[in-house]
């Protein structure tokens, strides 16, 4: 820490008085009423209907000025105690006043949100051990070398640790740059690897569009040195089999080349050390229009504006198979080694893609640019379609909620990836190279597409995966109850109860409802004498009589049903 | 960073001067030869066996003081360019020179580690979901605040995030905290959730006993307000149906409850300050003798030697319910409120046991006193038995190993939890407590056993589920190819190729052959013409025509059979 004892005094007498101001305002709105009071919603409907729309209407604006009010007093408090912890040591209060909240960019899931991940996640690992991928971890920090270096400009969003003595270490950017380490340190020259975990962007989370700083990737790689384009297509393909299987929308898989790239900065008269920063330039246009655009390269990056507008007439170009041979003929790129090798690599993977039944859902782009630096060759995008007549289309509840994708730009983008040859080589003390291709799922954007779906479908996902509640028809069962469940659990059956002695029967079937149980067990004394149980179907509400030797058998006869 | 750029230069050139020394020693050493050379290998062996198996002793020996002595230099290295690059700044040399790691006491999984931990993995969850368990997940860090005062003496263990502006933040220590704040974030009062997860721990790795700072947590726990023991039995069910389930060997379940032990502690007389202290002692009951322990407690912690002398004669006591009755008719303990409800509490606990059909799987047992500060009820602790007679017994395997269990101490130890009902109230402002119970399994001690066993069986463990391998027989055939390969992912079959244009074909087959692939397809140009390919059994290689259309389900045939 390079805050000195002083300096920090300083900043909590600075804070302090901002902090009393926002405090002040804060207690003052909480003495509005926040919701309709009791009383209120007992009034005679045509009275007082009328009046409560107005009133709610009113509540629900002070209610969102409030929330972001108190949102910047909780931040500056949780600062103001974070410098206090600084200065007091460990020891904390008994009772600790801080904010509960989890730290800025960051979440927890919820079962309901669990429930949705996994079985995305679950999809997409299928799709990877289709095409023969193999499962790897990597801690969550790597020494700060490792990093560095590795990811331009945006270095600077790197997580550190405190330097606690030993080794200095950042939390992981992305999968890429800790497999490319795993490849170089175990001398591995040829993998087909997939991860998927969670990576770290000290990003300035623009949390109303859902961008976070920690978030999951998942990765799929392949490495190893192989003939042009066949593995660069099959990642392709992975992309289409991903979002196929989702089925979360029309989409388009963007193709481009970053040789081919650069072969067209060459022909449109950029000097090559500019080459880098227009690429970042194009990167932008998913976000914005060519014009802003042109001026950053112009006024920022120091482009002369007649070579800005050449570029332009090639970023706006899109298409297939015939878009590439009208470029090879083109008389400027076809002067520029880089770019006719682009365009042959471009016309070999299309060829690929068509063989994979891919001809529809490839587009070849030349405004795509990609940020990172560290691609060589092929690079792609996954892109969902705006169904723009489409109510209730999750990519519009997207762009109007708060529910938003973690990575930049447009709503659309859902995986993207390319071919990164020099990684490997950066890490290898002879500098041996392992040709890389991969593709990276955006699945927090996927993960929010389809929360906005269930949300919008009001379907109520199952949380956990319980088949039967052991219920007591009236008191002093619970022992007899424990002896059933125990009977169920070993014979695997997923079962739960009351962790009551004397629950009511009413409260243990109205459990089942709400949590979707499909069967439960009712135990009654005169029952269990004959050695005999009620099943009852809780949707059908049917009841029949099991012997307590044939329950097991009897569950799993009814689950199949 | 407390280091100023004065004190870096200092340390730098303080260090400067052991590197040089320990590199020249390690470049002296690298001059010895490393492997016999291949003139060794092809003297005639009558004359060369004896002389070269005890250059090989010598070799490896030699071998193994220069890997100590290379790991040494290697982390000075690391330590140093760290230094370098504090003052540096972030610009990265192009071929970085530091030492391929990844950071003490961290390890990359490997595929086949990952298959086995995926194994691992789904049978626990199994259980969990068996007993109605929902999937939650909290982020990597956490506000500072969040863990301070929870973990005793553990805290200065606890990795801190460095302050780049903004929160202050820690990594997660374990996801019982994570969870008590969640439940009071979010006002859940109950639930039944588990959470499968990293922690981190600034330990002093003893890496040789295979203890690391990030390892995998895997929680199951139970928050709400319910009649006492119900949920308790429920979590010790839990332990024994994952140990069952995981076949690792016999197992005893150690019980005990915390107000006991405190109850113990003020009948023997000490005093309640100490209680925490004492506590602690008796926690290291599983690693040493009681010699040490009561020297710990009389000569580091004050205790006078008749307190602790009866300490030992209470804490040498293990057993069932009879010592249950036999400790509330103790004149000592009848006499302490604290000590009456906790024996109590055991009494119930080991009927519900009982129930459950763990009469001989559990043991009360007075010697158990767990760590964490937080337990304020029932404390149990799964533990492997050592197979004294058993040859190749994974947990022989282990202690002889350097593959050993993360969590300190005997190596049987394999999950352990107990009740905190007073966790989650730290953290809701007006101090409401949700009880809890939970239980945590020691995966990571778990893979170990199971990576020794599997390593002891010579059993290769597959890391792909890949299906179908499709095969050219001669050149030009990458297309056609690429268009089988296409059918059969779009009929969801596993499905991998050489990423060559043109191949070997033995190459191809003993692909089939390493990975263990049960099928492989064919291709040649004669059968291609009459629409069909040859399907080969790998293990068998029995091959038979098939003609396309016909492929996918004959596959899927052949892969039930």
């Amino acid at each position: 820490m390079s805050d000195t004892r002083e300096q920090i005094l300083e900043q909590i007498k600075e804070q302090g008085e901002l902090v009393r101001q926002l405090k002040a305002s804060k207690e003052s709105k909480e003495k509005l009423p926040l919701a309709p009071s009791s009383e209120g919603r007992a009034m005679s409907t045509s009275v007082g209907q009328q009046l409560k729309a107005q009133q709610q209407q009113q509540l629900q604006e002070q209610q969102q000025q409030q929330q972001q009010q108190m949102h910047k007093i909780d931040e500056e408090v949780s600062r103001l105690l974070a410098l206090k912890a600084k200065l007091g040591g460990d020891a904390a209060p008994a009772n600790q006043k801080f904010t509960l909240k989890t730290p800025k960019g960051t979440r927890d899931y919820a079962p309901q949100q669990m429930t949705l991940r996994q079985g995305v996640l679950d999809k997409i690992v299928q799709v990877f051990k289709r095409h023969g991928g193999e499962a790897i971890d990597t801690p969550v920090f790597e020494l700060k070398e490792v990093l560095t270096g590795k990811y331009g400009e945006d270095s600077k969003l790197i997580y550190d640790l405190k330097d606690q003595g030993g080794e200095i270490l950042s939390m992981r950017y992305d999968l890429t740059v800790p497999l490319a380490r795993y490849l170089a340190m175990n001398k591995i020259s040829s993998i087909k690897r997939y991860h998927i975990a969670k990576v770290y962007r000290r990003d300035n989370p623009a949390m109303t569009r859902g961008r976070y700083r920690e978030f999951y990737q998942c990765d799929f790689d392949i490495a190893g040195t192989y003939d042009p384009m066949l593995a660069d297509a099959e990642c392709v393909k992975i992309v289409a089999e991903v979002l196929d299987t989702l089925d979360i929308g029309d989409y388009v898989i963007k193709l481009n080349h970053r040789q081919l790239l650069d072969g067209m900065f060459e022909a449109c008269g950029v000097p090559p050390n500019n080459f880098r920063a227009i690429c970042s330039a194009v990167d932008k246009l998913d976000k914005s229009p060519w014009a802003e655009v042109r001026k950053e390269m112009v006024e920022e990056k120091g482009l002369d504006g007649a070579t800005a507008d050449r570029i332009g007439e090639y970023v706006r170009l899109s298409g297939g198979a015939e878009l590439v041979e009208q470029l090879l003929a083109d008389p400027k790129l076809k002067a520029v080694p880089n770019a006719v090798k682009g365009l042959e690599g471009m016309q070999l993977l299309l060829k690929y893609c068509s063989l994979f039944g891919l001809e529809q859902s490839v587009s070849f782009d030349l405004s795509l640019a990609r940020g990172l630096d560290y691609y060589t060759g092929v690079i792609y995008e996954g892109v969902l379609k705006a169904e723009p007549g489409a109510t209730g289309s999750p990519v519009k509840a997207l762009q109007n909620g708060d529910q938003a994708p973690e990575q930049g730009g447009t709503v659309g983008s859902v995986a993207g990836g390319g071919r990164y040859d020099n990684l490997v080589g950066m890490f290898d003390p002879r500098g041996k190279a392992v040709p890389c291709v991969g593709v990276s799922i955006g699945v927090e954007r996927i993960f929010s597409v389809l929360e906005a779906k269930f949300a919008a479908s009001k379907v109520k996902l199952r949380t956990n995966d319980v088949e039967v509640y052991v219920a007591s028809a009236h008191k002093g069962l619970h022992e007899q109850r424990l002896r059933v469940l125990n009977q169920l659990w070993d014979a695997g059956i997923k079962a739960e109860h009351s962790y009551k002695l004397n629950p009511k029967l009413l409260v243990q079937l109205q459990h089942c409802e709400e949590h979707q149980i499909p069967l439960a067990i009712v135990l009654g004394d005169a029952e269990l004498a004959q050695g005999i149980v009620k099943l009852r179907e809780v949707r059908t509400r049917q009841e029949s009589n099991v012997t307590l030797a044939e329950l097991p058998a009897e569950i799993r006869r009814r689950l199949q049903e």
